[in-house]
């Protein structure tokens, strides 16, 4: 009997186990922890010349190799800074302890994005110590702030654009669609969060004492936030969908041609039943059409007070030409047209907003990308999927260097990214390793643009 | 210059010290901690037998002074746990440390209900000293849990009527309506509290990779919570008011009588504006109109996550003949009958319910509490209020031992009771033991009943 992990390369997963045990949770963490974890990395990457640098937040790990002069070069990007636990009580394992489970690995970070970056390293490692040389030029860009909004992230890659040039960049964040079969993600949706805080009295005051004669802050969000949606699912807020395209029926086609089950997801979600905006299939919904969710509410407690503040916190997915500032306005000209007697309601949107990215579906990166995955995965279909999540980091390279980005993980979607339980698909480790390799050869012949 | 605190008893500020500096919040403190407070008092009831006796949850303190045979025989009531701090940031003082602060005492329990009590025990156990006898039998009942509803209180009372027989209950918790002028209360506010609970998927989802496609049980919260008020700030709930009377035009006027100002009221309270129940003045709506107030929502955080589970928790303050469970049951009915697709819905009402109290203008107790507060306060009017908050012990006490309550409490209502900052004035603490000595001294010639 062999088990799962008898496919990885010695050493991967003690590696992957210190790398997890370091909680690098870019919403608490001191910077102590984020730079052990940056260290830590950059140790890696040694036959790179791999590096800390400074940014104005958390610092980013660098490596490049260029011993291929003439071949493209390609900039890897992942990183090493991962989502807060959340409750702990809803964990089965520590979530800094890599365990072993069967086929999968669980611990926060495993798979978003440890597991996928190191992947990478140790395959790039193996392949220069047993053919003496990288195919093409290799640069690494490693970060530490991805999941609060790569705030310092823009600034960093403008201020150092000519030593990250690439004519790609390959994310190893992300994921596959789900683990049925090989998937490339061809656009990735972008984001805005914002807080709705409402505003009552000074302080917190005894809902005894003083209940029924000010406004309960409470009642005003719930309000509020029940306003943002119609009964049938769509985003009520006027203006929101500006810049979203009718979904042409091509696509449309396209979409409803792929093997999907609705049953099959809503099982796995373990929701009583699916639910999302009229008019659409699930799958039209999760790919071509924003969203506006409540992440949560902060407001009082079980105690029997009124609380003097209450948070709603709100995040928005992005699709096509949709303007993320005129989003934060939409949703806030909505609010301010609200009748809220005896409250203030201001909305706060987060500084870092991402619109939506796309890479053309017969790019020579995603042709070689397909390939590579036909070759690890034979006799599959390779899907075009879309990242519903969001990757801060493509415009910005789009942008600043002038080079798309091609997503590339070997993470895959129903991993609990975000949640308690993370983890991630043993096979895939191996897989990727033999998937990066066999992109890396295919964009050094064919040509990365 | 003279301190406030000169006014005080040797002894009495580190004596109230000692008490306020253990944690007894029935929320959250474990049974040691509540011990040790349930033992502080005791010992300070020694020269009555004090002693604590256990009950099915935290225990209580009991004491009895039977040396006035043929006169009439009182029950003193109060709670020697407190609220939880609530978020620490917003104490400007340490919870647990007793301050000294102008006229002024600070910290958690000072008003509710620590210095009421102690002001008791020290006026009882001088009156004994120095008059080598008391003018009636007092029994004492300090209980561990009212502020979590006095779940065990009803079985205890009930098993140990008998021993606890008295012609009158004499509260020390409670509040003076406001600063300016003495005021009885006579009628307190009753209680139901309840959690409604939405569930959707069977754990957090990624809002990016699942979003659009499931139900948010946030939105679905909002949703039910902002149903349960008219935009004119009734309460929406069919049934909710049933045993509520109209309001008298003869209360109406009294209530109308009273010295109140809004403005300074809602200046007091800090809120942008006053709100409420639509065709009632802000005192009608605190005295005479039941509530239903959110007091704070468990949802999520500010992550990016659709939270698999949004709890609302929502506290009730009932008039009148209202009944607990039919509240409960008209709630669930309400929540019941709206349509939220994608999400189970469930409303879960705690078991400590109370309906609403009261102790008629002409009781003789009253009569009495009016003369001994006329004596403290010369020249100044007494008047008759209600307590907006809710008392749990009172009806319990009426049905298990026959005895009325009268609410006879030096607290005042705007000493932030189960919020951060709770202060007490140090003057009241004075006026409260002459009070407390001269209403015994009325009811041992009066009569209590
Ligand atoms: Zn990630
Ligand atoms: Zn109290």
């Amino acid at each position: 009997m062999t088990a799962a992990t008898d496919s990885l390369p010695p050493g991967f997963l003690a590696d992957l186990a210190e790398y997890v045990a370091i909680p690098s949770d870019s919403r608490s963490a001191p910077m102590a922890t984020m730079r052990a974890a940056a260290e830590w990395l950059a140790a890696r990457l040694d036959w790179a010349g791999g590096r800390v640098e400074e940014t104005d937040g958390f610092p980013v790990v660098r490596a490049d190799w260029l011993g291929a002069p003439g071949a493209p070069t390609v900039l890897v990007y992942g990183h090493y800074d991962v989502q807060p636990t959340g409750d702990l009580t809803e964990w089965h394992t520590a979530p800094f302890e890599l365990v072993v489970d069967g086929d999968v690995l669980r611990g926060r970070g495993v798979t978003d994005d440890k597991g996928p970056v190191l992947l990478v390293l140790e395959m790039a490692r193996t392949m220069l110590a047993e053919r003496g040389a990288l195919p093409l030029n290799v640069r690494f860009l490693l970060e530490g702030e991805e999941e609060i909004g790569s705030p310092h992230l823009p600034a960093y890659v403008r201020a150092h654009a000519a030593e990250l040039a690439a004519d790609l960049v390959i994310s190893a964040d992300g994921a596959m669609w789900r683990p049925t079969e090989p998937s490339i993600s061809i656009a990735s949706k972008g984001l805005v969060a914002l807080d709705v805080v409402v505003t009552g009295a000074a302080e917190d005051l005894h809902s005894g004492r003083y209940g029924g004669t000010v406004a309960n802050p409470v009642h005003a969000l719930a309000t509020v936030l029940a306003s943002l949606h119609t009964a049938d699912g769509a985003v009520a807020v006027a203006g929101f969908t500006d810049g979203v395209d009718k979904l042409p029926p091509q696509r449309r086609a396209e979409i409803d041609a792929v093997d999907f089950d609705d049953e099959e997801y809503r099982a796995a979600v373990g929701a009583p039943e699916l639910f999302g905006e009229a008019g659409y299939s699930t799958l039209a919904r999760l790919w071509e059409r924003p969203t506006l969710e409540v992440n949560g509410i902060t407001a009082g407690g079980k105690y029997t007070v009124i609380p003097h503040r209450a948070v709603g916190h709100v995040s928005c997915r992005l699709v096509g030409r949709q303007d993320p500032d005129r989003v934060v306005e939409a949703i806030s000209a909505h609010v301010a047209a609200l009748d809220l007697p005896g409250v203030r309601v201001e909305v706060r949107a987060d500084p870092g907003r991402v619109p939506a990215y796309r890479i053309e579906p017969d790019h020579p990166a995603v042709r070689a990308a397909r390939e590579a995955l036909a070759e690890v995965y034979p006799g599959q279909e390779v899907l075009l999927a879309v990242i519903a999540g969001t990757l801060p980091a493509t415009t910005l390279f789009e942008s600043a260097l002038g080079a798309k980005t091609l997503f590339f993980s070997f993470a895959t979607a129903d991993e609990k990214h975000h949640a308690p339980n993370e983890f991630l698909r043993i096979a895939r480790i191996g897989e990727g390793m033999r998937a990066w390799a066999a992109l890396w050869d295919r964009l050094a012949t064919g040509g990365t643009r």
